[in-house]
């Protein structure tokens, strides 16, 4: 792979910077302050590496004008560093792109509609009824079920289930093991016994969401497990059935959100968080790492639960002292009322 | 796809049900009490859904016979409304059924024995000595190890992996993307050095289970791991070797159970609980959500770890102070000492 | 398939122990002292399983000198039963064996260099520029990106994925579902909206590793992702983008690693452990199951976080007064100053 090239000036006119220094400077890549060299563009954007600026061998950095007087080297000036970071990187990511084309070991239904100018991957399995539109691809080993649809300009990597009755939006990037649509775990018990229930329901997923490899979204039960617009979902999350989430909030790796919960939008969800089921999230609510949801949020704000990492040996106190929690708080009590007695029956008996 | 259609006197036969209203109506599927329309049949099993009765639009009701006397719409009466509609939502299930035979891209063993009723998906491998029963469906992608066997009537997803050596009953459906029979993670240490334990048991999967989306059963050191009768395991569940799960018993999503614990009958565990290796877990066990399982229960009964969601800010407090707790409760031993000096004290020196 | 069948003479010399007994008994396969019968070869490591010698069936056992004394039957007397078991295991691994050469299924790139000495399964697909030493097997359904390598030696089970460009060393097992080099959750936000930063780093993975079922390791954003030689890591565990971990540490199921987070060597970190991004752990690090990790770690020994398990009706309690700490703990200074002024306010008031 031959990377790509860029000069600084046309890098700056991209991102409609300001440019200072030589126009001509090639740019063949982006690396951290510490480790760019002079073919290398940087950035500055988290004030704790603003001590590698001097020592820097980036080419050129990417400078909010502030910073930007305290660096002597050429330079892109613009608001936000990180988001022209972001713009950037596209530029210079070595993902092989796909020719649009359905490759011959693809098995196809008759009926299914895929786009000329979409690309399917060797093995993958197209359903009836499938319609894949302009410019997805399909990575190589994908099942995609019955009637489902793929909207424009969607990537789904190598090896990724789409039950069926999936409708996806556009631009939409779906990484490895993901598995959209399986049955929710839906049983009802006769005599101790658990009888399946059906998912009859679909998935519908809004434009330009994300969705990380391994994790999983089951369909509804009856309605559709609704994902929006711009949501971002990690690796390895669990999205349950009939579970819907609000346009652009975004979800860290390893969360598991039981059956039938609503989640706002503009919410961020921090790894490992657990929800149970069928509670409500509003918009704009921000929920720790590791925390386990047990009860609707209608205030917007940070939510937590759990403890503190301590050495074990103090944690061993810590959680003996818990259990005793209870009993201490009682015992406080009760020494509040004597001293409540002592105190006035002490004046009074001192009286007496 | 077209719906199937039934008349409601048809479904009140399956039933065993009391129909109340037209025998001809024709019912077209399944929705909730809010979104059924006039050829859907809804139900009412969660009491907080009562209020919907008097506004719902749906065709008919599956109802008890206490919440039938306060609805005067067509109805299916019987003793358990969310039963039934367990029951009827296979009728409705837009799943495509596979046909039987061999889709001619499989890579089949020549000693592999597949029934002549038995579905096999596109670019599914099976290996030598294999056994599928009737009726089993294999998806497209499986692969179904060395030896493995398949009981009569499973359903197992596009993309299921069977390692070597895994038997499983009758009736057992495999979401996409579980792997049942990996190599369980079995080191010993030599000099600092990690070195590999051969995994040489098998996987032993009971009838009627079903196994949840990206869910991993290792297989066993020396002796198989092994799943009951009717266990059912939701998505993202990790199963470590040599665990064994009673019949009956439910996991729910992203539950992680290490080595060689034993969990009993009728148990259900919620989403995202882990349990330490090498412990017995007693039949009809709850552990809520997200608790640590740490030590054996030998008695049935509801069990929790973990502490409750609050609000960021309070909760650092929270945080601080159980750091906190052994000295606390120190403080108040000490205090309780000297009020009962104080008490006693200030008595005797009252008197003195 | 037949059992492998070695005498007892054989395996003495193989580990090097000291042989009591016959040295022609035939031994087919190794099983636990309760179970192991007359052909079988057992173990003791533990002590608590000391109790089970008197009544073993084995025909002989692996026994330290000490527990060799109080066993009369036939045994190989060695300093570490459990690493000689280790080594023993892979003698009697029913895992069948692939023969070198390219199934004629798979799709190969026309410039990856596959070595005649390695095995490539059928539906497999290896694109450009790939590179996979000799005696490495792929199984079926894998998929190899652009660039990668994989080193002399190395299992990938059924159905792994390794995006472009990751780098693995010689003897790496990686069991079937994981996903190497997915793209990591990098995103900058424009005016509440989500853009995504490309994953342009690759993932580096060293000598001996070992790779559990379902879990995911992203790419690095602008350098590697890497994985130390001769670390094992268990099923569905998460590493995000530019995780780094020492050499020999090992991590149990469930795990999830935040971005950038560094690990040092020989760390055992139990399951369900999260981390949150950007810290340092150091060498030498324990963590119990299910702690969250939310800081940096500078001295070895073992963590903790999280609470005990309880009976529900008892932890109800205690999440309650949980909530109530500050409250309580302010009470409890109060009561300190209260007391301390009734002490001395008590002394001078009954000397007034």
């Amino acid at each position: 792979m031959t990377s790509p090239m860029f000069t600084l000036g046309e890098l700056a006119e991209r991102l409609g910077a300001t440019l200072r220094g030589a126009a001509d400077r090639s740019i063949s890549g982006l690396a951290s302050l510490e480790e760019a060299g002079p073919q290398q563009l940087s950035f500055l954007a988290n004030p704790k590496y603003r001590k590698f600026l001097s020592e820097t061998r980036a080419g050129a950095l990417l400078l909010t004008p502030d910073d930007a007087e305290s660096y002597g080297g050429d330079a892109l000036i613009l608001a936000d560093p990180y988001l022209a970071y972001a713009r950037l990187s596209h530029l210079f990511d070595p993902k092989p792109k796909a020719s649009p084309g359905i490759h011959p070991t693809a098995v196809i239904a008759g009926d299914a509609v895929v786009d000329d100018r979409a690309s399917i991957g060797a093995y993958s399995v197209i359903e009836s009824g499938v319609r894949i539109e302009a410019g997805v691809v399909v990575g190589a080993h994908c099942f995609i079920g019955a009637r489902s649809r793929i909207g424009a300009d969607g990537w789904l990597a190598p090896r990724v289930t789409l039950y069926h009755d999936v409708r996806i939006g556009k631009r939409v990037v779906i990484q490895s093991g993901a598995v959209i649509g399986g049955e929710g775990f839906g049983f009802a018990k006769e005599k101790g016994v658990w009888i399946k229930i059906a998912q009859n329901g679909g998935v519908l997923i809004g434009d330009d969401v994300e969705i990380g490899a391994n994790t999983t979204i089951d369909r509804g039960a009856l309605a559709d497990t609704r994902i929006g617009n711009g949501v971002k979902l990690d690796n390895q999350i669990m999205i349950a059935h009939n579970v819907q989430i609000g346009d652009h909030t975004a979800m860290a790796g390893c969360c598991g959100i039981s059956g039938s919960t609503q989640i706002g939008q503009r919410c961020m969800i921090a790894g490992g968080v657990g929800m149970v089921g069928h509670i409500e999230v509003c918009d704009d609510v921000f929920v720790t790492g590791m925390t386990m949801v047990t009860r609707s949020i209608s205030q917007p704000g940070a939510y937590s639960s759990g403890t503190a990492m301590q050495p074990a040996a103090e944690w061993k106190k810590s959680v003996a002292r818990i259990r005793q929690l209870d009993d201490l708080a009682r015992r406080l009590q009760q020494m509040e009322k004597r001293l409540a007695t002592v105190t006035s029956g002490g004046d009074g008996s001192s009286e007496a």
